[in-house]
């Protein structure tokens, strides 16, 4: 079942550089892996901003959220979920 | 390149029933046309709205106003373009 | 799976009161239906409003688009959907 | 009588992360004493937001307020309330 | 029970003036109605605008959601509610 | 003449308790001693939010921000201003 | 006592242009009026809309109302109103 | 002295396509000729939709209102207008 | 030229209050200079907030930038500004 | 292929200042060297506020945000992109 979402990362200026790095590594890593598995379908960068457009691919609405709340950059992120369903003009199924 | 597109349809109360079909029809079969070629590259549904997000891999900004330009619907859509680029994480090539 | 849902019904003053009276006795039928069969678990009116905040219980985005999408009232509901996941203080599972 | 409510929970990084977690803790037990009592009669967790959808069911508004205002969290959360009535075409009481 | 409302007049430009008329009499007569038993205890016109700022006292959200249903022009209106409880610096009950 | 006043309360987290506690007793002091007189003639707190909506009665505009901008707490308050009018449908004087 | 104010003007399509013609003659003549006698102390075109912003020094809230509501184009205008105050690094009094 | 000036295009349905028509047609002439005598200096369409931003180098604000409300299609269109100064690390004069 | 400006002074809580006093002595020194040699043409306080609505008479857009951000505050404010031109109906040129 | 971008400048209050002016300078540096490419087409300071209206030539969207983001204050502002096309009523190509 897929869902749009849309993430805007705001890493407060007091989170020392350190830790912000280690935290970006980890949520590239955690997001390789995700890509690899199909549940991380799609991921765009935003031209110009540090955010994205991502779709996955999960069984439903517990396993989005397990997915997204489990990102190490969860804390710094507004995130915008929007449920996918079937476009009858589409000619692939999702 | 790719584009995130938001397409909402409002079609006016107004326009006859038939020719609303009409259009309805050319809509489809283009979107299809050019989903085959590989331009309107996703089509999705969103749920419980008569919007869908769309992914168009075209050549730059004029080539996707024309094909924007040249649906049926254009007329009676709210449009709205994101341009997405290569983003750092990703696993595939946009 | 769970999804809240925010409709605003807006019918048009050019509709005929005729047509509106049969579209709202279908629509209380429909929804009647689809809560004694358990998809549409909550319906509440919004306290001031021809708008009403809802719970359906479908198996995922396709289910739910098809249900409302179905609802005579759809081409005259400007609807917003939330997907809601199990919320871990909960004492009851969704 | 019931209200939606909606809970966007906003800790400050300058809270100590002890004293974040007290606070967590003790919103959960008091959160489940309200549902074991009748209070707080549903809690969705909106997916992939620190933030929840729930309904209340109390004797009005002063008592809506008591509850909310007492909950541990409350200092750091944005609330919004909607007050419910019975719909019409809804088969169960409020 | 104390509710804020707002009230935003909208008549369409489609209504017949003498229909409009007929309905802003009786509207006026039903909230001076209101306004002697109590329930509509304040109504305030807001400067410059076709809208009011009104605080109802009524038994619950049903109460107030049958109250303002009932009003003539409601078919033509903005309404949203705010519920009001006791100020704790208030020096009179509500 | 009467003016409608929301007051939106932002204590920020820097501010020491002790200080804040002494504010929120002036601004009680204050808010009551304005009651008395007339001047800020209904205070109610809004459900969920450290908010309220006020009406003050006072001379004029000049009156009105000489009395809002002495406010313990109004250099935290998010305040707006709506003048107030009477109804042509009220039947107290305002 | 001062105020500004913000007007859009909407003259639906559907007013007949010999209607709307009267209507801003009229407009145009009621304003110079209030312009002479001191009333509409301000009249500014905003640059590329049918909007302006004015100033209007009137007795009260009250006297507001009935002016801009006498405005033969008040049915079709969007109005705002803030109310003004001496500022304390004005060299002149309102 | 230059302005950055956004234009949306919103042609009422009701509007004859004749005279819609005749309307554009003026409009690209109007375009045209501002272009070349150097008013409106830069022209461009937003991809997606019915809408441009352009950049118009003229005398001042009356010059810039008097420009845009004579454009055939200023009843259509909703603008909004930035006034545009010299940025300091600009290599070219405005 | 005129210009409608609206200010919105933030002035942060980290500021020390010696800085803010000294900055404000300094705006209220520059403002009144201004205001005298008839650039500020006109400083209205806006009711319970700390915000102003100011028209500015300057040679064009360079101009009023250079104005505005040689003002002591520029740093903690934000502003707004319209570009005003001559109304049809005014009585007096801008 | 054209873009236009809003560039709003925040810097923190707790960006030491001698930090804050060495990106200024690098900012300023890397501005006009992209402007002497051709790259940065056009840099507009918007009257009154720190911020920018910019059009860049670039390769696509890729070559856009490798731009933008490497801008020695890209992490202090907030970025807008709009994609252009040729207008058919431009008298110039893009």
């Amino acid at each position: 079942m897929l869902y749009m979402v849309h993430m805007q990362v705001n890493i407060p200026a007091t989170l020392p550089r350190s830790e912000a790095d280690r935290l970006k590594a980890e949520e590239k890593a955690y997001a390789q892996k995700l890509q690899q598995d199909g549940t991380w379908r799609h991921l765009w960068r935003i031209a110009g901003q540090y955010a994205n457009y991502s779709v996955f691919d999960v069984a439903g609405n517990d396993a989005l959220h397990e997915v997204l709340s489990s990102l190490p950059l969860y804390p710094y992120m507004a995130i915008s979920v929007t449920p996918l369903a079937q476009h009858p003009s589409a000619i692939a199924a999702n």
